[in-house]
């Protein structure tokens, strides 16, 4: 048997392990994943985030693999079967992704979440393979018999999270977030079919978390790409007002399905052939051809993002005073080119929120020394995981510069 | 005084050195290269070699400072003026590379270098900046007293060399390929205002000579990414032939501005102004129309680029017998779809040649222990430096799976 | 002029920046500190962690190249003879560590801090070198009139810790300690010449403390090493007493001098001589030979670490209870081969004790955007960081397996 | 079942796979590994390299692991009691190297080379556990019924090359030298129970003998190390003419026994004893404390070593002149100190083979597409390969400086 490979700059090299994954990976479905940026628009900050979904994809499913020897090496019985659906449900977790997901999400799919699109898409090539992933599609659903292959897929320790943090990491430079996945995967066990954590691994774990929320702060809520996505967001707002008043806006069929209002949640079959060819080509065509519409405020906007003339962003442990958001509408009235009612466009505020590790919702599981199932912080009187735990809340507040 | 710096995945931190060269970063026609992968569509074969010009032409701007560091310490005197005029040199020296360059270079561009373009476009940047790009320019062009700035800039052993070997190995996973320009750096030397290497760097200079084929081949000349850039000509050539027969193809104004022959030499502001908008969207864009084009070769083509859908190539070398040849043509013609005379939009063949290290043409010149200044290869009878002299050609045979 | 160069696994080059710093280099006492293992025994934990003082020492003194080449590009004016004096400062900061001095210290230089035996050594060197330290030493001393050279030297921040981190971080494997040392400089500024940090750079200062804490815990307070290192702690206790008892133990020269008694305040001269010899060849050669010795229990001891064959240890949040310290006894004393009286050889407790951050003892300044002077826990409400300034105290219990 | 886990900082993290191999690590004979450098003196020029044989053992049995999952994937058939042995053959295949052993192959072990001295040590062991490692010593000693086996272990493509290359690259710094240990696996196949590389490998393998011969001649052949090796070996013939002569040197037990010709061939046992203590610390400490003996000879070699006062080599494509050689006698013969007689410790010359591809010797098979099986360079036309096949010369002058 010929097996193929994928370079990989963080692994080296990845396998391919089995000729049905082989093919599902030349599926367009999935090839449309090399034109998602992972990171939507942190490349604006950090310039060598311009990885794929579809990099992340195949990391995922690399450390899947890994995860899966290292269970069977500590005794959990897993089949061939089973390891194949295992890495065929972590590949395609991420096809329900559209186009700078984080900013946008709501936007495509309003009434679906993007796990419910990947589910739909996975179930579209169930159907191709003649159902060949079952299996994979109960373990994504979490259906599957034995939990911790739907915990491998989406939990707070599941491939997703261990390849994203360890990739960002690479590819934005901040060296404090590479988490060491190895040795994460080394510490889980599974214990009545349930993942776990083995206790002298809570100290990887702690490490863990507080990586990942260093990579929030630092790089996912960075004030200048959140600036920009909030920019992208109003960018489609303006799209469909525009649209909505019968002026026409260059956009690819698939963009235009979804901004018109064609869509519909009962067409769900005519959705997503459509949401299966939007990536990120779409969104910045219609932003290239934007620059010139006749429209100001689209134009405004469209050229903000293209040329990188971001507005500036303050980020503060406390709202924003209504007199400083008053004194900047003030400026903004005075602008000729403006109308006083598009100003929400360009001065805006909210609130970014943000939690380490959060133990009634989404508790990690440590097996201890002497076999007894325990929440991760009571075994440690941690004063960083308890500080893990509570809620950060800032606020932002944008204008023009 | 504030500094900027942008975080490099490779360098860790590149600081921007003056107000001018900030500004000048935070120009459209430099933004611009953000949207511009610097290694085409290897991607399609390297998964992770997603990065952008932009972010080369800061790593190499970063290498700049680094050589002049260290060519000061060696006691050549280079003013502060001359400092920033060899960085901002360095730093725009790829404005005038257009989308996938090595494979489009001539459609866009016909009787135009990329350095043409890089040099028109620094000098209008030098006339909106009121002459502060003047000495860049001169260093650029070759003209400035000093010949050592202009071969930092455009020699074998420039920061643009430099910096796009060790980028494109990291971003790759080629490691062999992964230069260590610092240790190359730390060998040069001025004499004479000549940029030279230290006798005791001819092993250093070897080693990159050696990483650099090895990266052509391995990398560079892909079989898997030649085909698609193959592919990509005749996208180009088969949408030049539809607008010519007045079909239409859908384009962003850009494209459309260079393939529907609009573009004259004699209006080279107009040209340039087109050809600072055309950026990888736009090729793309195209793509992903054209794969529901009613023309059936230009949708086939599209296809095959956005699906990955490749043909078959062969690397060999001796050109593929004639005999080969005939027999994909007649299986070619006994299609149905297409016309015998699209032929060659899908089966083809020719040579690539490479050579490694031409000492006529552009030689490394070594300044030996005793101050006499030689040629490379003649401080060396190291088989491996003679092996790299001559040109290696192979030969391709594309034709459909 | 030529210029020497030092290959670094973290840094690529290091460059020697004058004659007077490859001179010192060239002496025995720096060249010392290649016998000299950075993080002593942690490399029976963290196999690849076997790098020397040495490393660390050119490491740090690129650091400080770096951070000198920052502070001028923000306006700082620094001359020549302040950079070579602060470059020699740092590169010869460490001469008075002895080997696995974390473990030994006091052993070896009772009555002496490391910073008064390097202080020392620095200041023969300066005698030798005619007055050319002098400033170094100055600065070092922190009498020098521009206080943050000291503190680039000696405090919260300095090219110390920057470096140790990073590269014990690299070595050990423990990515996540791995610290972004470049960002941390560009970071910096001088302000009324003290160190204070920009406030842009306070989360990068807090992802710092946050990896220091982290290698803390994981790395140098390592239970196994740190068993280890008690271990050892005992052996030259045991050895002290061996020959105070006048039983022979095979010592090198400068080893046997501190460990007889020899070794007095007075005669700092002689002594420095001695130290100066010291190394972990001394160390291992000692415990080689130990392991045939006929007292059983320096024999067992030295065993123990020849072979590694630690004893258990276990860290508790809580001091262990006094019976299973007596359990534990009881159990000793049934053995034949060792005395009551020899049980703290082997059977021993105590507390480990960290602080993240001693805002009151080593306050970090950061220099506000309106230009005033705050202290880092002042700008932050975070309660992350807020963790990081309470002392963590555990517990540790080691006895025989 | 428990794991046990080394980090490492290239692979990330090592799975010790049973716990017999558990088990076996923890031996002295193993252990001493630890207190041996994998590149002997190479980190006087290298600072880096201090790395230690016990890690590449480790790293070896790490890659061995992940081949045999590659081969098993392409359905060679493995059971887990080959994987285990295979695994133990190559932890345990260096150790019967002593400390420095490239320099000082033959003055330990006249009449042995260090394979047959690790498969008595294997032996040994394979007796104290009762036969367990009977199939390890099998492949190790190339008549186990399966060749490839052996092959993993002893030859061009072995286990030993592909992590020693790989690591010292690392630890050196020489970055070109890092070669993808991981795609080289990935293009390795077993063909009638006989290791072969797939024909789309042969790219890689050429990068890899490439990479190989770069750190012959940069690193492993540098010329000061290999001066201080020269240097070392002169010690010990220094040592054993003393002895010869009576006169006392300082030197642990194991030291003496191999220099004073105490040790004989038919003493197996014995002699095995003493070697299995011996480590780099006993030659360092044999040399810190010559640096004050009578002899001025010795004591001169000794500080030559320790305060790396490294006599001057000159390496060059052909002998140095019987004129050049004969100036350096006539000035050494000028000097006080020494007898003309001692001459040729401080005054020597030789040659340094090195061949990167010995095609006839130690031939790389290929199994081609189409199922034949061809030695490498039949498939390539390739200049670089040739030139890797002929043998290259140097000659190398050492005199005081």
């Amino acid at each position: 048997m010929r097996l193929k490979y994928y370079n990989d700059p963080i692994y080296g090299f990845i396998s391919i392990p089995t000729p049905l994954i082989s093919a599902l990976i030349q599926e367009p479905v999935v090839q449309r994943l090399r034109r998602i940026h992972q990171m939507g628009l942190s490349y604006y900050v950090y310039t060598g985030a311009t990885h794929s979904r579809f990099e992340h994809a195949l990391g995922a499913m690399y450390l899947m693999s890994k995860t899966l020897d290292c269970l069977q090496q500590k005794g959990t019985l897993i089949t061939d079967h089973e390891r194949e659906a295992a890495q065929i449900a972590i590949l395609l977790h991420d096809l329900g992704h559209g186009p700078f997901s984080h900013a946008l999400e709501g936007i495509f799919s309003e009434g679906f979440s993007h796990e419910e699109i990947s589910l739909s898409m996975m179930e579209k090539l169930n159907a191709q393979y003649e159902g060949k992933l079952e299996t994979a599609i109960e373990m994504f659903k979490a259906v599957y018999h034995r939990p911790f292959f739907n915990q491998l897929i989406a939990s707070q320790l599941d491939m997703d999270r261990l390849d994203y943090l360890k990739r960002d990491s690479f590819y934005s430079g901040v060296t404090e977030g590479n988490i060491n996945s190895e040795r994460i995967i080394a510490m889980l066990c599974v214990h009545n079919d349930v993942l776990m954590v083995e206790e002298k691994g809570i100290y990887s774990i702690e490490k863990f978390l507080l990586a990942r929320r260093l990579m929030y702060w630092s790089v996912y809520l960075h004030k200048t790409s959140f600036a920009a996505e909030e920019v992208l967001k109003r960018i489609f707002k303006r799209a469909k007002y525009l649209i909505s008043n019968s002026l026409e806006v260059e956009l690819s069929p698939a963009l235009h399905y979804f901004l018109s209002g064609a869509y519909s949640k009962d067409q769900v079959e005519q959705a997503l052939n459509h949401f299966s060819f939007l990536d990120d080509i779409d969104v910045m065509s219609m932003i290239k051809s934007g620059v010139t519409h006749a429209d100001f405020v689209f134009s405004t906007l469209c050229t903000s993002i293209l040329d990188r003339k971001l507005p500036k962003i303050r980020v503060t442990q406390s709202p924003p005073s209504t007199k400083k958001i008053e004194e900047k509408m003030e400026l903004f009235s005075q602008s000729k080119m403006f109308q006083s009612s598009d100003a929400d466009y360009f001065i805006f505020d909210g609130q970014i929120e943000n939690r380490g590790y959060n133990r009634q919702q989404s508790p990690i599981h440590v097996l201890d020394n002497k076999g007894a199932v325990r929440e991760l912080s009571a075994l440690t009187d941690d004063s960083n995981l308890a500080a893990l735990t509570k809620p950060v809340t800032k606020y932002y507040f944008c204008y023009p510069k």
